[in-house]
């Protein structure tokens, strides 16, 4: 329970997810209409770029509270594993 | 007309944004939930990959088509600009 | 012969490559020093930038030379190869 | 002194660097020789690979050491601000 997202982070994030939900919705109907290549592929980059900053608004709760906490509690080798690996995919 | 998404390619690209539109929803659900943030960033960081293979292919066909037939007529200052920007998003 | 840098570009980029080369050279000194690991960072992520502004640079000029006359050679599968092979780096 | 990189990080390291330094020495010469563009940004491409890697390797060591260290003495929000400082700049 510990490591569940903060209720009040939710409704926040959760917004910003709907946003983003509806840029996707967006793309897919450009695609079905046979818009111009060029305008699909900045409207997906967009998306993109919304994910990242979703990103990084759950990876700024995440190091305020779990890694605060676990690296109190010692874990400092499963909390760098699981940093590093986010990093890795980016 | 002749920049629309070709007819043939349409049906392929949107089968694979209905397949983002899943993933895009479990991470909703997940928020929702209050799943582990750690497990919620990799499934957008997978949704963001996803979207840079759908441009890859998006882009390939408008090399193809669109940049040889514009850079033909002569309009490769255009090609360029369009071309630079996609690549300044990235 | 057809496919090489412009001379008038080299000096220009050759100049960038140069500056690039100071802040390596800089990176390697703050390792040595035993700086702070933040600021390494920091300063690999400047050169990093650096390195895809130039290749930005490189890209324009490969667009308008070589990509305009190969497409206008009917040389569509190779330009395509190559200019995705780029972005697949990205 | 307490958040200097540690002395036997630093040859390893060091050595990385030295090896990106002659990629970037061999990316100068391809320039000066006017070698194909394509070939020249795939070389500067390999080195943004090798610095992103030299950064996996240096955040490593600062979550091991230096946030584990922080994150005990409470500057969760010192270290939060850091690390998300080099998420953005990705």
């Amino acid at each position: 329970m510990a490591n569940k997202t903060a209720p009040d982070k939710r409704k926040t994030v959760g917004h910003r997810l709907a946003i983003i939900d509806g840029h996707l919705r967006k793309v897919r109907r450009m695609v079905e209409e046979g818009a111009y290549c060029v305008d699909i592929i900045h409207q997906s980059q967009a998306i993109q770029s919304a994910l990242k900053n979703f990103d990084e608004e759950m990876l700024r709760q995440h190091l305020r509270v779990c890694v605060a906490r676990d690296m109190q509690a010692g874990k400092s080798d499963t909390v760098t594993k699981e940093l590093i690996d986010i990093y890795k995919r980016l």
